[in-house]
């Protein structure tokens, strides 16, 4: 089988990750195309990455690449357009979360993917593919904590980057779409199950920026699924300690808990402080090998066939669970999800 | 100063320990008399502590006995009365939670206790005194993590000892009142605040029987608090791997988190299942210092004239909260909390 | 049954403990005499534990005490005098460790017991009562990680008290003798076997002056034990996080490891330095329940005619085992030990 | 810059992991040819890595692939033989542990080596390229234990894996040569230094067929150096909970342990057990990524011009001090290292 040729669009802090995996890291996969409307960007991709069929424009990539698939690593305000486009021009998709930047544009990619049942398209959930969480899913399906009926998520970012998320605070959708995307996927994932109600609170604590611009420094969000289960997401931009991601899936017999010290390696330190794990620091050491793993998913699913798990319908459902829950957060009211 | 003569009511499990804990291992303090509606218990009392002034009335008790304080480690529905009748007959009493058995019996304990400024009157929220718990205070006041703004606490019964929770699941007051009572102290001596709205949940999950008798086998609770901060209380009746008390305090510079491995002791086990900690199976074992702690702090507050930092207000707030988080569970709406 | 009366000899910051205990904490022992040179501990004899009969001089005590009992916790030098005097007098004793300062005074407190068999005698091998080594050997015993054959143990003090250390590295018959004697009796209980050999090195690295004073700040040593099991014992004086108090005993089928971190509590604190685990800062706090335990079980020998497992050839064998180690650091040379 | 043209020698177990690795993995790299006396490991080359230039005799791939560099992933005993023809033949030589069989080849390695001073050699010692060893190391470098003085090691494999074991026994060399080995170099790399004396011992204990073939079923090693450091090996072939490689160092500062739990992941179950971390199983799955790291660091070297910290010299002290240790355990004497 030929390898699959691959055109990125976007190489951001995340998209040079994925450009650089699919150059040097996936077996039948290579990176033919890039495109970008930031010159570094394509710079990158020429001098570290040697693809030389270079775009500034994503049409223009589509029209003249010769690629079998895109990668899309863009601004979210432009996923759905170009998943769009893309599948439009008979091209299969990986696309970064979110699907969307609101639940209308969520539904159109759906579409847009239904009407191609022929190529495949897959959505950057990428903790779905981390070590630890297919780990934990191989457990529960072995029945090994009986049947989930809770999961309780935290997701902060460190508040070294605090800056960043200030900057985009105004402009993000706020904590719960920004940030909480994740883990309402995980909660919907692990229990099978999708929320009916949500009640979520939040405010500003240590930097009261985020209040002046309508958002969250940290919040909180109650889920209560169909069945009965249980959802409970603890978000947030300013762990003082580094990128905190830590969650808890509650079986009938036993559970199982993912990373509540978010270690950076094996190496504890003992010092004038104690006994000392340091932490990661940010998604992309955190998450390095489900990045990999993920569009390793992708590739394989294009070259043999399959369709992957990740659905686009996971992708609009949880845009409108991290509507619902910032329609709490604003409201101050119960919220239920259609 | 002369030994405080103690008379305690009620010898059950943790009255047992009291009384022992009284009539050993509390300097300043000795065991002088004991009422219990149970024979085997004033056996108990008789032949492994030495009190021979043994009553089955607890008016007798307060009548006949040559006591300066009582401690009441009866059935909650007594609470209040005893309570009342002890500080009418001029004891000091250390009282075990709850205070009473709905909000106007707390009220009414108020009153009583402010009816005699010059008696102690302490109320047994022992994790207060919990080595563990007063390092977090500790730390919290130092500045050590800025600002508590969000208090996260777990408390599950172990699967164990499930048959006695279903025993008394119709008349315990339900999973928000009988077991995250504590939780809900914590998170108000934590955050330094009172919450204003609940929302609350849970069901059923591998025991309908809970569900079939009104109450939940497991539940979750986020509240608002009028500050600003939150809380998240777990609670449930059936931990496969024992006695899980966990608390998270988040707060502007930093967290501390308690237990959330609830190790029996400092063993680690290397055997066919991996690294395993054996778990804490009960309160006794877990809180066998605080309870030793709160009641030392109890005598040491009637001998020096000092009040205790625990209030019967704290009683009738934590009750307050319990019975709003249950009538969230029971409605399904969001509750306001008067 | 009476309660058992006994006089302590020494109240240094050990012997402080001892006496607070056995004053409050034991059920069936009282504490009706001291005796010590320093008299600022006398009087904290009197007027923290209500002792009045009080002595500067040990056979005084003896003579004229009313006591069924001695606990010694005196300096290391006259241990050994004292309890032969103190079994002479018709006392039951409870010595602190070392038993002697050289294996021929060992031999005289053997013969000193021998010679009265109807005496209990114990010494203070405190880890035996600690919670999680008696949970350890539980364990062993049970079967559940086979065979013991290597026990690795930690001893390192504090750098916080190097300063004591120092001041009293000349005259502590150095750190296999002063430091490493929990360690050899523990892998001696465990193994259930008796060392044959011994290679011990050890240095200054931080603090020149341990070798300027003929003593080492680290040392490690090799046992080989007569039925082929091993021995690993690391020792020293000045560990940065605390008071680093570590055994693991390998079996044939699994290992069970004690405190890789010593932790002060069950608290975590999530900070700026990362995931921080604050230790313990040395013995009274570590042992707190051990130095009760241990002495719990000698009033209950003594009341109830048992022979404490602990014995006096306990006391002999380890330091003999800890001369040994002393000769082959000081010789570089393998040592046999007979 | 041109790819590098690798050809590998051997594909058993390790052999397959280095040879995925350069055909998918390493930027800068190409795998162009195989060689192994196994049909099976050429298919294997053929059929999922692509290579089409096979051979059955390393010679003749010497003579007539199109290469650049060498792996030699075979069996220890043909080691430096084919590492002395592959640089003779002009090609740079990565070379998986052990450099030989004894001191003798070892030296004869390092002559090869010295005599074609514009080739790159390394050998593969890849805990150094481990994440959590790479961190210790800089850590140690910053200062931040101070003075390294001690490194305790652990390395055991599963008992798991035991019949495999078992099957090499007679011709490993055996437990010091063929498991401490990695430990004997992370000792040297820690400290900077040479041990100049060892006592080592071991036995069987679960699985007498170890002492029958004349090796251990566990050892331990205890090393003086130069300086005055002090290093310590604790080596064995049956872990209950799975592959156990343990690191310590010990400074005048603070330490730094690598891997006290050998966690197979983020995960922690809890369940009737208690709470449990799951162990990695064996070495391609704890040095997955050092194994990558490696090779990766060797193909950078030749094309930078670099000579890598690795050197040959390594390999020989290494060695030299295996067969020390195995002297000592034999005989039961000090051995003096030369």
């Amino acid at each position: 089988m030929e390898n699959l040729k691959i055109g990125i669009a976007g190489l951001g802090r995340l998209g040079k990750i994925h450009a650089k995996n699919i150059a040097f890291r996936i077996p039948g996969a290579c990176l033919t195309a890039a495109c970008s409307i930031v010159p570094a960007e394509l710079d990158f991709a020429k001098n570290e990455l040697g693809v030389t069929d270079l775009y500034t424009d994503f049409d223009d990539m589509l029209a003249k690449a010769d690629i079998d698939a895109v990668a899309i690593v863009t601004t979210s305000g432009v996923h759905c357009e170009q998943l769009s486009k893309a599948l439009a021009a008979g091209k299969h998709v990986f696309c970064e979360k979110p699907l969307g930047v609101n639940v209308e544009e969520c539904l159109e990619a759906e579409k847009a993917v239904a009407d191609h049942p022929d190529l495949v398209f897959m959505l950057g959930f990428m903790r779905r593919f981390d070590p630890s969480y297919v780990y934990a899913m191989e457990k529960i399906k072995a029945g090994e904590i009986g049947e989930p009926y809770l999961v309780k998520a935290v997701g902060v970012d460190p508040v070294k980057s605090v800056e960043g998320a200030l900057r985009f605070a105004a402009t993000s959708g706020g904590l719960f779409i920004d940030m909480a995307i994740h883990d309402i996927d995980l909660m919907r994932w692990f229990l099978n199950d999708e929320p009916e109600t949500v009640y979520a609170i939040g405010s500003s604590y240590g930097f009261p920026q985020f209040a002046e611009l309508g958002d969250a420094e940290a919040g909180c969000a109650l889920f209560h699924f169909k069945k009965g289960g249980m959802g409970i997401v603890h978000t947030g931009r300013t762990a003082a300690h580094g990128y905190h991601i830590e969650t808890e899936i509650v079986g009938t017999k036993g559970s199982i808990r993912i990373s509540p010290i978010p270690e950076k390696n094996l190496a504890l330190l003992y010092n004038e402080h104690g006994v000392v794990t340091e932490c990661v620091e940010a998604f992309p050491e955190r998450f390095a090998e489900a990045y990999l793993a993920e569009v390793a998913e992708f590739v394989d699913c294009v070259r043999t066939g399959r369709k992957p798990d990740v659905l686009v319908q996971d992708g609009t459902a949880s845009t409108r669970i991290a509507f619902a829950a910032t329609e709490s957060f604003k409201t101050g009211k119960l919220v239920e999800i259609k």
